[in-house]
């Protein structure tokens, strides 16, 4: 209860994505979430790698930030028996980086149709081969594999997930500390069996992610991505239905758009702080 | 079993969407089908409003076309009264036109959420209402509303039908002469319910329309659609479903992409029908 009334009236709750502020290096964003007062942020593996793990991960300790995610293993479809192989060993180094930043949380994005294939039930099937294998490595690090459902109109070049209730299909196959689900309010808010499957979801959920839905989509689909607020999104109801299925972690903020990249991330922090508590918070 | 087995090696059970070949008037896409040899046509209102409904009548009929559909009614999820009372008044018109064209198919798209609105649950029962009293009407003048889902990027501004399923769940509150659903290979081919909603659909299917997913997405995601065979989807196993579910009806190719339009109409209709013999029917 005290966490919970602490986030209705400051930061507390809210986690930066550190894409969010893309032009920022990961010493940045730690520095730049101390100054705005925020006390988590997700991590992505180039930008730990640009600084390397070992001083990424004093760098947040050293601030007393949470790494409330790393983002991302997955690319799960490859069909390529050499291809598969390597994307195992890429998961595997994965899971070890969550491990060595101290977060339970690794981001996956199962990745879209090979080239030229047209067997998207093939490549489903083929996520869920790969996370038998990995599924059990994510446990004994004490992580756990984030299955992240991508909007569908990524489908064909991203993600094969392409709802929360077939994230928690997958899912369900494993223990649930071993394997959850993300909750990214651009990719779901369409859904109309949202409200069931969150519901379902319960303590599968390992992160909410947000971010507004804004229109017109630009010419990459992939950047089209808002400031909560800006779209069409209704973020209350959707913080209600995560909150009541027993979700008590970070919300990150994660917006893919060239626009606020090129934008000074303190600005953009004092944004999503804003926005957090105008329309994802409280009531 | 004759007629399939005449769809195999003619164009029989093909039909062009006339926005496929937007730069033709109506009496040009009729003359443009009967010199292929395609026996059907999905006509639009506003091609047909051009032409005079009279004569848009007479000229399918004396060219022995049948009209698979009329694009298209729907825009239903207006909150004032005053827009609900027009879009009745407008979809009531839609009816009555279908019927004069000789059509028992009208495509409805059920239209996005109101500007400035965030309300998704609140548009979507008013799509459900203005159905209450549209289907009766439709049944009078012997017109069932096929109910399309739209692909989920579509939902904001221009159909909060998002899957077949949600389409289902409209359609059988209301009998099955009143109102089915459209199955669109590029709003449907993602979804990882689609079997089991195809052959839960049966009769409740009015019209299967194709075209291709193509990427990347242009910056009007409206118009990146493909011809059959130029993207991800799989048409054969599309169409097997279809069959299976029980559908004997047209097969319609509807894309709305300006490099298509810019392209000679004879051209387009020979390359439907070449990719209908290839990719769609047949095996």
């Amino acid at each position: 209860m005290s966490e919970r009334s602490e986030r209705r009236t400051s930061p507390a709750g809210l986690s930066l994505n550190q894409i969010t502020t893309r032009n920022w290096s990961l010493p940045e964003a730690v520095q730049g979430c101390v100054d705005a007062g925020i006390q988590a942020i997700g991590l992505w593996r180039d930008k730990v790698a640009e600084t390397g793990i070992d001083r990424a991960a004093k760098v947040v300790r050293e601030a007393g930030l949470t790494v409330s995610s790393l983002c991302r293993g997955g690319f799960l479809t490859a069909s390529v028996p050499e291809a598969r192989r390597a994307a195992l060993a890429d998961n595997l180094r994965a899971i070890e980086e969550a491990a060595a930043l101290g977060t339970d949380t690794l981001v996956m994005v199962v990745g879209g149709l090979p080239e030229g294939s047209h067997d998207l039930n093939g490549a489903r099937t083929r996520v869920a081969e790969m996370l038998a294998e990995l599924a059990p490595r994510a446990g004994d690090f004490g992580v756990r594999l984030a299955i992240e459902p991508l909007h569908p109109m990524f489908c064909a070049d991203r993600a094969v997930v392409s709802t929360l209730g077939q994230a928690l299909d997958l899912a369900e196959q494993f223990p649930a500390e071993q394997v959850g689900v993300v909750v990214d309010s651009y990719h779901v808010w369409w859904d109309p069996q949202l409200a069931g499957q969150i519901a379902r979801a319960g303590n599968r959920i390992a992160a909410y992610q947000v971010c507004d839905w804004t229109l017109p989509l630009p010419s990459d689909a992939l950047l089209g991505r808002g400031h909560v607020g800006d779209g069409h999104i209704d973020f209350r109801t959707m913080t209600d239905l995560v909150t009541a299925a027993g979700y008590t972690g970070w919300i990150e903020v994660e917006i893919f758009n060239q626009q606020i990249w090129d934008t000074p991330g303190e600005q953009t922090l004092a944004t999503m702080i804003e926005r957090h508590l105008s329309h994802v918070i409280g009531s």
